[in-house]
C-alpha cells in the first residue's frame, strides 16, 4: 500500500459517511473536529485515529448517541457531563457553553467529565475567535509521562491551547502538549526505528534514553524541560494543572486512572471518576478594554516578534500558529498526504462500511 | 561584611520601617508581600531588592502614594490602573478584586496596567486559598528572553503561578518563570563566576553558551524547553501568553517595551502602554462541584503523586510548592540567611533611614 494525497472534501465525505453510519450525534461537527488535525498537520490526531474511535464505540467505551448536559453552574462557570460521548462533539458543546457564559458576564469556564479523546485542542479553542474572544482548551489523557524524579507514568501529554484574536494579523494559536515532545513525534521515530533526542524519554528505571521504543518497556515521556536542571518540574506542574482543571473540577478520572485510547488496553482499576476530563475558557476581549484597541496592539505585538532578527540559519521568528496555518493553506489547495498504513486502514474501513475510498 | 541569619520579625520591622518612611500606601501589606520571597527561599525577589525599589521611587518611576482603581469591568472581569504604584500592593488589590468577582459569579479575572515589579507571584495567588478558590497570578517583566530562532530579547521571564487548595494536604503551589532557569539562578552563577548548564542561555548571535555573563554582552535567557528540539517554542508561547494577558488586555507595556527594574537603565523608547502589566484569576471551587468533594480528590491526587516510586538517587517525588513550604517552615523557626552583599546593602539603608539593623 502506498502513500496517497487526498482532497479534504474526499476525506470529509468518507469520514462523515462512517460517523453517520455509526449513529454519531452531530456527525458533521465530529468530522470537522477530527479532520482539523489533518488540515493543520497534526497527523497523529486526525483520520489516522478514525478506526481507534470506532473500536472504542464497539467496545462500549464511547456512546455514539450521547447527549452532553450541564450538571452544575454559576453565571461564569459550568460543569458538563459528556454522557460517554465522542470528545470531538462533547468539546465543542462545552466550548460553546463557555462562550455563552462569556457573552453575559465577560468570561466563561467549563469543566467536563465523562468524555473521551477530543482530537486537537486548537479546533475547540478557535471557536471563540468569531466572537472576539480569547479561547482556551485543555484535556487530560492516559498516563505516559513521568513527573520529575518519578519512575512511574502518572500524567498524560495533557495539551493546552490558547487562541488570541488579532486585527489584520492572523490569530495567535498556541497548541502544545506539556511534554518535551508530543507522543505523535515519538511514534514517527518508532516507525523508522530511529533514535530519539536525549531529553524526550526515560527508561523504566528513570534514566534518560534515546531508545524510541522505551515506552513499551515501562519507560516514559518527559515533561517539558526534560530534566530538573532544565526545568522539567515546570512542565510537570503544567501537566498537573491541566489534569486538575480537567478532571478534579469536573469529576473525571485523573493521573494514572485516565482511560487509555486503544480499546484493547484494559481500563485502570479503582477509577476515581468518570471518563476523560477537559477544561475550556472563553474571555471576551471587550470585557477588559475596547476590542479595536486590543487588536491594534496585538497586530503590533505580532509584527514586532515576527520581524525580530533571526539566528543565522533560520529564516524568521515564528508566531505560535504560523506553521499550522501555513500547512492548512497548502493542504486545502493540494490535498492531505496520508501515510501508507493510514491508507490501508481507511480502505479496510471503506470495505466494511460499504463506502468508497 | 559577613553572611547573617536574621529572624523574620527583625526583617519585617526593618522593611516596614523603611516603607513607612517612604510613604508607601499600605506599608504592612508591601512588607508581607516582599518578605514572602525571603520566607519561601526565592532570595532574588525579597529584601535583596529593597534598595532597588527605593531607587525606583527616587527616580519617580514608582509612586509611593498610589491608589489603584478599576477603570473597566464586567461581572467577572476588571481592568485596573495601578497608578504607577508598587506592584507589591497593586497586585493584592487586583487579586482581591478577582476574589470579589468570583464570590458573585463563580470566577474573577483582572488585568492590570501602570504597575511595577510585584515580588513573587505566589504571594498574590495564595490570597485565594482562604476562600476555597484556585488562585492564578502572572506578570510580564523587562525583556531578557529570546523567542525560539531570535537573537533579540523580546520577553521577560514572565512567571505564572497557579495555587490549588486541598483538604488535609497542603495546597498545590506552582510558581514558575516561563524560562528554563530563572534569572535569579543565573545571578548566583555570575557571582561565583561559574559556568551555566547548556540550555539556559544563548550568546548575542543566538548560539548556546555556558558563559553565565553572556546576558551582559547581548545574550539572552532561553524559554522553557531550551531549544526547538526540546520544545522551546512551547516556553516561548507560554511567556507570550503571560505578556498578552498581562499587558495587551490591560494597556500596559509589552515585549521589548516593558520598563526595566534597575532605575539606572533608561526606559525603552516609544512605549506603547503604561508601566508593567499583571493578570490575576480566582475560581471558586464550588462553582464547579461541592468543595468537600474536590478537596477529597485533591488529597488523593497529591498522595498518589507524592508516593510514586522515585528514581534511584532521589528521595521522593515532589508536589509543586513542597520545597518552598519546607523552606518557609525552617526560616520561620531558624531565621532568614542573608548574603553578605545584602547585609551590607541593608546596613547602608539603616544608616540612611535612621533605623537599626
Amino acid at each position: 500500500m502506498q502513500e496517497k494525497t487526498v482532497p479534504y472534501e474526499t476525506l470529509y465525505d468518507f469520514t462523515y459517511g462512517i460517523f453517520k453510519k455509526l449513529g454519531i450525534t452531530d456527525a458533521e461537527l465530529a468530522t470537522k473536529a477530527l479532520l482539523a488535525a489533518d488540515l493543520r498537520g497534526v497527523d497523529s490526531h486526525g483520520v489516522a485515529r478514525l478506526s481507534g474511535y470506532i473500536r472504542l464505540i464497539e467496545a462500549g467505551r464511547i456512546n455514539p448517541a450521547a447527549a452532553s448536559k450541564i450538571v452544575y453552574q454559576t453565571p461564569s462557570t459550568a460543569t458538563i457531563d459528556g454522557d460517554k460521548g465522542l470528545g470531538l462533539t462533547v468539546a465543542p458543546f462545552a466550548m460553546q457553553t463557555a462562550i455563552e457564559k462569556a457573552k453575559s458576564c465577560g468570561t466563561g469556564w467549563v469543566s467536563v467529565k465523562n468524555s473521551n479523546h477530543f482530537g486537537i485542542a486548537a479546533f475547540h479553542a478557535m471557536l471563540a475567535l468569531q466572537y472576539d474572544m480569547i479561547g482556551i482548551a485543555m484535556t487530560n489523557a492516559s498516563a505516559l509521562v513521568a513527573p520529575t524524579f518519578s519512575t512511574e507514568r502518572l500524567l498524560g501529554t495533557n495539551p493546552v491551547c490558547v487562541v488570541i484574536p488579532a486585527g489584520v494579523q492572523p490569530p495567535f494559536v498556541a497548541d502544545m502538549a506539556t511534554t518535551t515532545a508530543a507522543n505523535g513525534k515519538l511514534e514517527i521515530l518508532q516507525r523508522k526505528d530511529a533514535e530519539a533526542p536525549v531529553g524526550w524519554i526515560q527508561d523504566k528505571a528513570g534514566m534518560l534514553t534515546t531508545n524510541a521504543h522505551a515506552l513499551k518497556d515501562g519507560g516514559a515521556l518527559l515533561p517539558l524541560g526534560s530534566d530538573k536542571e532544565h526545568g522539567s518540574h515546570k512542565g510537570y506542574a503544567l501537566g498537573a494543572v491541566v489534569d486538575i482543571f480537567s478532571a478534579l473540577l469536573s469529576g473525571a478520572n485523573y493521573g494514572p486512572w485516565v482511560p487509555p485510547f486503544p480499546a484493547y488496553v484494559p481500563m485502570p482499576v479503582d477509577q476515581p471518576g468518570e471518563g476523560i476530563g477537559h477544561f475550556f475558557g472563553a474571555l471576551r476581549i471587550d470585557a477588559f478594554r475596547p476590542a479595536a484597541e486590543f487588536k491594534q496592539h496585538m497586530d503590533n505585538w505580532i509584527t514586532r516578534f515576527r520581524t525580530a532578527t533571526p539566528i543565522d540559519g533560520f529564516e524568521r521568528v515564528l508566531i505560535p500558529g504560523d506553521p499550522e496555518r501555513e500547512t492548512e493553506g497548502l493542504r486545502r489547495r493540494h490535498g492531505i498526504p496520508l501515510h501508507a498504513a493510514v491508507v490501508a486502514d481507511l480502505k479496510a474501513l471503506a470495505k466494511r462500511f460499504d463506502l468508497s475510498f
